[in-house]
């Protein structure tokens, strides 16, 4: 295995582990009911996430101060609110609604796969979330890590060769000891690049049907997996 | 229940949750019988973590740039080393003998109350130990940590405030929605300074029959518990 080095993978986890678009669909349409909207929450859940990256852009160009992610997706969510026409919401509301990346649920094998990985590697996380919308979802959601390492944690945001580094310092590992999970290229070329071994896993449906996502490997990357018991397997877990 | 809002339990890890004493003793007694050694090691472990307040303090006087303890403990080991006339390791050897403290093994008690009490709080560590070691421990003895928050992550050791702040912060919780779990005073004591809530664990065997060691609990602090069964219990969990 050209891996065999291999002591920890650190996962990437929006999109990766868990699926925020049905997650947020799902609460949307309780919220729905509750309070008598009509929104179409796949949408809202794709226009909030449009401004992940926009929002992180403006802590990267120091636009703003640093902001963890709960502080990002909060004013990321008063514009979505606005973009849909939905008022009245109590700010105890938004506040939850705020918090419904804590809750995210995972892809149907990525509980077996992380568990299966877990009995021969070292799980952290290594998300732009913050430490506690990491650690919250992990409860909430069962998901076996063994360390929680955030973004939060060197106030720089992915791809900043600061993240993928803290995996090696804070484990006290070499570079290549340390695989990057995750289900984006520009994530995994950007740990590459740090030194880190990489693990594409395809997540076809991370933005619905037909959208657009990165669908298949690259021969660049050290494994490409079908999904998380795939990996699991194909790593000897 | 006095504290009725906790919602994370911060463990200080030696002496709290494992017993080092025990375990280098164990070790060591292993590494007299492969190398042809007769060295005192319940007294050898005594004299290394004797050596543990004095190195932190080099780095809060800044006479020592950061280290983290994997570092203190190596610096203190080649002293100790020294002192009991151990000659003849590999550097190889010495480099597993200072990892011992990644392999240190629980209180009888300290897995069944953890687990009791996970069922109903966040559980992060507030160790001075750095990342690595807290995570490799914890996989090692099964320790089961929501979140593996350490002084290194803020580069300052306990007491200094940085690090009890740490873990409302990071957690994004209230102060005194966080108790600190210790079988020290001090400890406690600095942390109810900042805010947190208490609950001390009285580890009477920490330095061996009859060691000096903070018996009994206080009034000041929010609990006193015999063992994590009980603070367990104390805690509705």
């Amino acid at each position: 295995m050209p891996v065999s080095e291999v002591k920890a993978l650190a996962f990437d986890v929006f999109g990766t582990v868990v699926d925020y678009r049905s997650t947020i669909t799902h609460e949307g349409e309780q919220l729905n009911q509750q309070k008598g909207l009509n929104v179409d929450w796949a949408r809202f859940a794709d226009a909030w996430r449009g401004r992940y990256n926009p929002f992180m852009d403006k802590v990267r160009r120091q636009e703003l101060p640093w902001t963890n992610l709960d502080g990002l997706h909060r004013l990321a969510l008063e514009e979505v609110l606005e973009e849909f026409h939905v008022t009245g919401l109590t700010e105890e509301e938004k506040a939850h609604l705020n918090k419904v990346w804590h809750r995210l649920q995972p892809w149907p094998d990525s509980v077996a796969g992380l568990t299966r990985m877990r009995q021969k590697f070292i799980l952290a996380t290594l998300s732009n979330g913050n430490v506690a919308l990491l650690t919250n979802m992990a409860k909430y959601s069962n998901l076996p890590w063994d360390c929680i390492l955030s973004a939060e944690l060197v106030r720089a945001y992915k791809p900043d060769p600061k993240v993928y580094r803290m995996t090696f310092e804070l484990l006290d590992l070499q570079p290549r000891e340390v695989m990057m999970v995750a289900a984006h290229h520009g994530d995994l070329h950007a740990a590459r690049f740090q030194g880190l071994k990489t693990g594409f896993v395809a997540r076809p449906l991370e933005h619905g049907e037909g959208g657009a996502s990165d669908l298949v490997g690259d021969p660049a990357f050290d494994v490409n997996a079908n999904d998380f018991v795939d990996l699991a397997r194909q790593l000897g877990a």
